[in-house]
């Protein structure tokens, strides 16, 4: 998978540009929302479009365990089943796997884990992940990887590294061996891991990019190591993985963290902060995040922001959105989601057009310069 | 208020016309959803528009305590406040302080009651509600009654009637001395009390109709009584009321009920079933209601209905439905919620139009021996 039409600005490493799917073309640097167990949390496929997504995620651990590979197969994949028409990437289910699973047993073949909805038993290796995802039928697959634990050990942190690896080669051998099901195309990622340590990280990124892979992620981040160690680790990766390939920082993140990470490289993120804070009442603002729950909002007769063009912004008033939220009103979960998601496409493409306008570092200071990450007073 | 275009069946008291307000036309029979708390569960304004919703409800007493009147005056109006440009009914209060509220003193003045929410107290009084509902800006404002509790004496309905008499004149009176708020006009009806009696109900009618309001509510029903004394009574009502003013029978019900009510010459109807039901899974269709979270729903990879025009059906099948109300997936009780106030809406095109078409009585054979009331299991 090539990096198309590819501008690079000349004072960072940041890039835009455009990826193909054979359910849409792509503009980078993207966030995708996250479509956990087949629906950006209370988004429909409309809000999705008229929010600006370009691609979702799934879950493939969460779809795994309800409703269950056979019914989105017969339902003829992921996008027929969630009435989604653009490209979809999926994850491998090893992350969930490590972080919301009853883990039985892992092993050199994969891990055992149990439901933790219903304690039934199951199985994820590499291979068995590859035919997961082709059910689904994903534009973009997810090598299967261990998600190396924060924080570990040097030693640890390279053995489960080794194992990474090893599983990656397998994840992309099966991948190779087995047709799509559905008539598009997929192709596949690796995950870069190695923890916080640098010359891992440079390991990491140099055995994937020696295999072969159609796209590059950065694991193992976003998992409770400092802030600087994140940016560090991206840092050294980005400066292994190739030019014209594109790169994901999984998991990652929050408004400051995809302008940083843009800064140094990457082209693709995900992240539940823009649904999750929205359905806390935490909204995002060019100021920074809001709190729309405080009494100060009560009588506040004006939208969010006035230059947003969300159709939240558009309609509502800050009053209304905190009426809702204090009244329980199912309502208000999609109206704050809508614009939340909005700001990080806008933010997006702001990115994108700085790119292209050679302005990227002027965008960056003005960023910096007006978005107080404080300002919700630390509930984001 | 008048009734304009009427067009009547020549077998039964069905009429199908237009009513206008400084909001926009109506055409009736016509069903009201109900936005209790300024938002009517689960959807958006451009949600209700393209489900085809006329008019919504508000209520007054649910506004009143949260977020209060101040709140939405100073936003300029309910309409402003929530963003629905179409035309607004409000009830009195008096149900609700009834029903849900903690009730501390009911004199001939009005009712004195405590706040479910934080124990605050409030009077209701005909003069007061009328005030409220000048600060919201409806522009239907229903008249202050007391509901009639079920089951009641008929010395005991009579005199809780003669008291509703008595309320409504006051609030005919305080409505006619103040002007509207927000420069569109507001209409006042009246409510017929009298609980299951016949001579009580065609005495309250009488008696409203000397008074001359815009247009008449039948009250005190679905509160109970057997579904023959609901039907029997509104007969009764219909009678007596004027042919050229539209009747309202309030807080009913199942599409079964708005078949029967209007052939006796019924014109608006609200409730809260297709919302609730929508929450609950139970979605309706032509053949019944149908329970969507069914079991043998899991694979069935069809809209609930293949003919409904709703954005539901049109994009999404009953297994995936299914899957999102076992996934607690917010979206679903907005997807749900659009497909029966759709089908709520499309029941009353279809009678309107058979009323046109001279072929009401038909179209009720036709609705009755295809909708199987009890198809969901009972659930609805």
């Amino acid at each position: 998978m090539q990096i198309d039409a590819l501008i690079t600005c000349p004072h960072s490493k940041a890039r835009a540009g455009e990826i193909h799917t054979d359910h849409g073309s792509i503009k980078t640097p993207v966030f995708m929302p996250v479509g956990t167990a087949g629906s950006v949390k209370s988004l429909s496929p409309d809000d999705l479009i008229e929010t600006g997504s370009q691609i979702i995620l799934g879950n493939t651990y969460h779809l795994l365990l309800r409703p269950g590979m056979e019914i989105i197969q017969s339902a003829g994949g992921l996008h027929k089943f969630m009435s989604w028409q653009g490209p979809i990437l999926t994850d491998s289910g090893g992350y969930q796997v490590f972080s919301l699973g009853q883990m039985n047993k892992i092993s050199e073949n994969g891990v055992i884990f149990q439901s933790r909805l219903d304690g039934s038993r199951h199985t994820l290796s590499p291979e068995i992940s590859m035919d997961i995802q082709r059910s689904l039928g994903s534009d973009i697959v997810m090598a299967f990887d261990e998600c190396t634990s924060y924080p570990s050990m040097q030693q640890v942190a390279q053995t489960s590294m080794e194992l990474t690896h090893r599983w990656e080669q397998r994840s992309l051998k099966h991948f190779r061996s087995i047709e799509p099901l559905f008539g598009h195309a997929q192709q596949l990622f690796g995950i870069v891991q190695g923890s916080v340590y640098p010359e891992l990280r440079k390991t990491s990124a140099q055995t994937l990019v020696e295999m072969g892979f159609d796209g590059y992620a950065i694991g193992g981040l976003s998992v409770g190591e400092p802030k600087e160690d994140m940016m560090a680790m991206t840092d050294v990766v980005t400066d292994v993985l190739p030019q014209d390939q594109p790169r994901y920082l999984m998991g990652v993140g929050k408004p400051e963290d995809l302008v940083r990470a843009v800064a140094l490289g990457v082209d693709m993120f995900d992240c539940v902060l823009p649904t999750r804070n929205a359905r806390h009442g935490i909204m995002f603002t060019w100021d920074g995040p809001v709190s729309v729950k405080a009494a100060r909002e009560k009588d506040v007769h004006e939208p969010l922001d006035a230059d947003c063009e969300c159709y939240t912004c558009r309609n509502f008033s800050r009053a209304y959105l905190r009426h809702l939220f204090k009244a329980n009103e199912l309502l208000v979960y999609r109206l704050a989601s809508i614009h939340n998601i909005h700001f990080y496409h806008a933010l997006m493409s702001r990115m994108q057009e700085a790119i292209q306008g050679k302005r990227f570092l002027q965008f960056q200071t003005d960023f910096f310069s007006k978005y107080n990450i404080k300002r919700a007073g630390g509930a984001s």
